[in-house]
């Protein structure tokens, strides 16, 4: 029995993080899926409860998954949810470098390991700053076809057309 | 008859936004600039009026330029002004990672292709984000020979040495 | 009345590359496809002639796109066809690079400006070179939906399942 | 129970490949490891064969491990294995984008998925391509720390000092 | 007699760039340390006084090194203390795009060279960014053993756990 | 005194690899540039000798240089000359994540460390490879401002208009 830890910012989940919970849940027994504030970027658009709300929406057609919050470290989220292994989606080579430093950094201070999931060619370029942009310039809309129902929902109420 | 917009921050614009401008006005019968308000990158060096002006001065040699300042998404300014197509200036090869997702997203959601035209090598370092930095810094007379004759007189001003 | 000359190895042409040629046939008057061996890449799998058939069989529902076959430099071949500009596609980061520094060089040489345009997402992944590979390994019906039919077909002949 | 397939070149295997095994086979609960004959990288230094003797002998303490040789496309492979995922090493951003393709074309043609588990950071520099050149310029006996022991007598065999 | 100046954020400094500092005392026969205020990276960790502090105290073993703190363009301080050449380190690839372009603009700006050391694999993780955001979650005595001793404590002071 | 080993296909050199080398000269205090044979690249279009002819024909002003050449691995030809360090030029980003584990390696299996020198902005896309391409294709006459007077006149030499 594996346990796969997902953390991410998610803000908001797309279509694109939903094909990579699709399938680390195939690949493991279970998954947490874990929104995670990050500090450095800025103000987001959901707040973490949102953001858990949309998830637990979206995921819960799959009975092996969970979604928590957890203002920590992603390797105290990980200890504390028994995962054995973290899960990343990646999107381009950019994310790559980015997630490579992190993944070795996660290693060397808790001894977990990441795997990394890569995204569909069709959802490579389905970034939630992008979603994030477009909804901003009143595009929400245009953009319900990248995002889960309920996410697409929450776009326009906070950015009506 | 084919018309060409090309949308960016140009937070100054430089001789490099130039050449890209100078080509794209060769290759397409009409060109629109648009200098757009990205409000993922924090407050501007110069306001988008001030822009504009800068542009215009810069591109008034050009017949078959225009530069309009919309508001407004990448794809509906396209629509507004009846463009063909969009134009983005490449430097290095993270730009072409984020434009080509942009890329992808205007035409999932618009229909509207989009085309690259690589900086020259003699260019290819002169971002505006350093021409900022530099003036910031008090430098702005360091980097007149690598923006047009206006955009050096401002830089000057905001930043006198 | 401008027209793009698009250089490149087509071993073999695929759907990425015709996504390309349709989208340069939008943009430019008159468009030339000239499949170009390039002595550094080994032995090829179709000939240029093959190529050249595959190609004319592709394109004959574009009126204003011809193939010539040349076996000079590109820069000689835009010269000699008139073409106003090279389009090359670009798929990944890494082509970015590659293509970057051909593109400044031939216009060193030659005063010739090149655009790229960005492949579509769900194209990608489609290049040449692993379809070459999977059809040498008897793979080659399930690229069929990758290739135009008469690539799918020539595979299969070369490479009966 | 899943079972999980990682194919490669491993001319020679290296300490690296070795962390990438067993990790993979703490994650999964088969792993099948598959030296594959890559046409398009020239003649290898050492042979199929040679490679399942060495892979057999370094991973021989796994007893969840097995080693496959097979003249065939990697998806095939994998269902004759019984494989459930694909896995893969990745060292740096240019493996990733390379391995990314391959990636979304095996799922194209069979459905299957691969995960990426990254390098460690001591091991990111020991690329088989290295490990070949500095052996064959007679320095076999300086890389005996970051390959099997196996393949550091099979290197110093083909390659006295 | 050469002297090299390292300007850089060292918010704060890890233990890899000390390996950068020692090599480049080494290699030049006068090394500068000058971290350096960036108004694009938003407020610092520790201030310009506190990471004079800590590189000081780290580098006294080092009798041809010194530390200084301007708040001026980078070709500036390299002018005001003799510097022949401006020394950077260099992580990943990523990193390497923006430090080519500050180099060959600072080359323009003022005629000083850039030389690039690569980090040495075993800490090609150790991000500044990553060490803070890490203490911030509180998980500073997990980095210890990647930062100077001193750099350790007054993490512990100001995230303690 | 510190000397600078500076290995290299160097198949021909060109004015990026003199822009290098001078550089090189005049921030260490010897210089040896060592034209060395990579049986990964396939049969050179030059010879050794040839090689290093040219080299000692375009480096004869600068009398802290000399040429050797040397059927060995670069850090032994490093520990042959004396060498404090070795020096590479870097152009692109896809070169850095080469040299960066060619470097790691070196250091690994005999403690030299690597420098890194960029290439000026103007000639970031004069590859040798490009080089030699474009001469073989009668172009030699086309390239004779990037590379050293006697480089033109053996490519024109070998490859007649």
């Amino acid at each position: 029995m594996r346990t796969a830890l997902c953390p991410g910012s998610f803000d908001p989940p797309t279509n694109g993080h939903l094909d990579i919970f699709e399938t680390a849940a195939r690949l493991f027994d279970h998954l947490v899926v874990a929104p995670i504030r990050n500090p450095g970027k800025g103000t987001p658009l959901f707040s973490i409860d949102e953001r858990v709300e949309m998830l637990c929406d979206t995921l819960c057609h799959l009975d092996n998954v969970k979604v928590v919050a957890m203002a920590k470290l992603t390797v105290d989220v990980a200890r504390d949810v028994g995962a054995d292994v973290i899960v990343k989606g990646l999107r381009v080579a950019s994310d790559f470098e980015y997630e490579l430093q992190q993944a070795q950094m996660n290693k060397a201070i808790s001894g977990i390991e990441t795997v990394f999931l890569p995204s569909t060619s069709q959802s490579s370029f389905i970034a939630s700053s992008l979603i994030r942009q477009i909804a901003q310039f009143g595009g929400a809309a245009r953009v319900h076809s990248m995002v889960p129902d309920v996410v697409a929902r929450r776009l326009l109420e906070k950015f009506p057309a």
